[in-house]
């Protein structure tokens, strides 16, 4: 298996058409898993937005002073409401705003950037990454013939470790986990519950080489990645009625009476 | 950057040297980076066990018989009784044990794993694997003069989203994360708090090449990667006072008065 960066792409902007910038700079093939960072998908939507259109909320208001004095960072309540407006729900509001966006991605402030967004004060996630996968992918066999996979990456924190990886936040051409349910082991014995996240591993293989800063690139080719004859899982989000931990933080609060 | 498994490894035993293994059957390059499934650094070690050899406690009894009732999955309370031993501290004991490894790592179970261990019945992890990923890494210079970086992975779950995916447990050669910060972006601004956890980017990278069942392989080699120019950070666990996450877990419990 190997893992390229798309090199050459120009700085992209509201209406940029990101198949035909992709195909522009790489020969793709039927096979290839193409990683395409949310950033430049949020561009080509225009989904930059200035601090200024946003009119703070009391809600915003609180939660940003609320920040400030616990955490001991600025947070400017127009991007407290930015984030709010983003958020299906909020489930914790300081020392930091974890939100879950409509499409069921969680994750600190709502996935807004505010690097890398030349000409715009911050960048919103896109609305629907998976339609958005699935509007590159179309373009890319329009113009080529070649249908490979696409999953539109961000690069995202995590509970109880460190720093943050790529993650998926929607795709196309391919199933969101390998199911190996039902499968066996070295012992002939069945496969306890094994749902593998391959989205999600190919998303973090194409940020070790799309990287974060001004070097970088907002793409990445995984190619000769064999998905196998594994049953195929859509879902990636828990279902928060079930999600343990998203239950815990709901009733915690870092504000105490 | 190329992602190969290394096929042809026997089943491993206890006393077997990974490192000795690892190098019959792969060229390897200084600045390749070996992905070892702790599953066969366990084995190595000797950490398979039988369920025969735990006498449950009353805490483990209790656990096993309320995860029976609410998640209505049979439990062992030997099984519970080998996860507790492996905690340092147990964040939630139902519907499912979350513990903290003495080594940091939090994940179901302990990461017990059931799945791929003939002649025994469980097999725990190993108990120090950054100590592991040094002797692998000491063993394969030792016998061909090569030093490439070493990280022992394994495949665990994760709050927010569905199914499991390769992470580091233990690395040697290499940061666990490329630090960003103090670097600029696109336009010139400085990068906000941005660590990207490459060593866990890695192991999913390689989780996608070895995969779960009886037809895997135990280790991949990631070759090519390039770290780059950055200041790097050794710490993958969150410190435990700061990891809202873990402070509401503590708080939270399934079983209601
Ligand atoms: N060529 C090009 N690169 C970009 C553009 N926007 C961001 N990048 C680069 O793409 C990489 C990923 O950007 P990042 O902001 O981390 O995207 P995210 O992970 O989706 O939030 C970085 O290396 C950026 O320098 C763009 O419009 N054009
Ligand atoms: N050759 C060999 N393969 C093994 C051995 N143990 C496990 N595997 C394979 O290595 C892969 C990873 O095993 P797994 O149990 O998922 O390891 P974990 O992710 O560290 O828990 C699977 O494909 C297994 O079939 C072993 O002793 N020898
Ligand atoms: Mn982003
Ligand atoms: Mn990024
Ligand atoms: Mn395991
Ligand atoms: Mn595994």
């Amino acid at each position: 298996m190997e893992v390229f960066a798309v090199e050459g792409l120009p700085e992209v902007r509201p209406g940029d058409d990101v198949a035909e910038l992709l195909v522009r700079q790489a020969d793709l093939r039927d096979d290839d898993v193409v990683c395409v960072a949310s950033t430049i998908v949020s561009k080509a939507n225009g989904r930059g937005r200035s601090l200024s259109s946003y009119e703070p909320s009391g809600r915003a208001e609180r939660i940003a002073a609320t920040i400030e004095d616990i955490a001991n960072e600025e947070k400017d309540p127009r991007m407290a409401q930015a984030i709010l407006d983003e958020c299906e729900e909020v489930l914790v509001e300081a020392p930091f705003i974890l939100g879950v966006t409509e499409f069921g991605h969680i994750t600190v402030n709502a996935g807004i950037d505010r690097s890398n967004v030349p000409g715009a004060d911050l960048l919103l996630l896109p609305e629907d990454p998976t339609a958005e996968a699935e509007a590159i992918c179309d373009g890319i066999r329009e113009r080529t013939g070649v249908e490979p996979s696409v999953i539109v990456t961000d690069t995202s924190g995590r509970p109880f470790r460190l720093g943050q990886r790529g993650v998926a936040l929607g795709w196309d051409g391919l199933p969101a986990s390998r199911d190996w349910r039902g499968e066996h082991d070295r012992d002939g014995r069945e496969l306890e519950a094994t749902v593998q996240a391959v989205v999600d591993e190919l998303a973090a293989a194409a940020n070790l080489v799309t990287g974060e800063g001004d070097g970088g690139t907002p793409a990445a080719v995984v190619r000769d990645f064999d998905f196998g004859d594994h049953a195929g899982s859509e879902q990636l989000f828990r279902d928060p009625e079930k999600d343990v931990v998203r239950q815990a933080l709901r009733e915690w609060s870092h504000v105490r009476d």
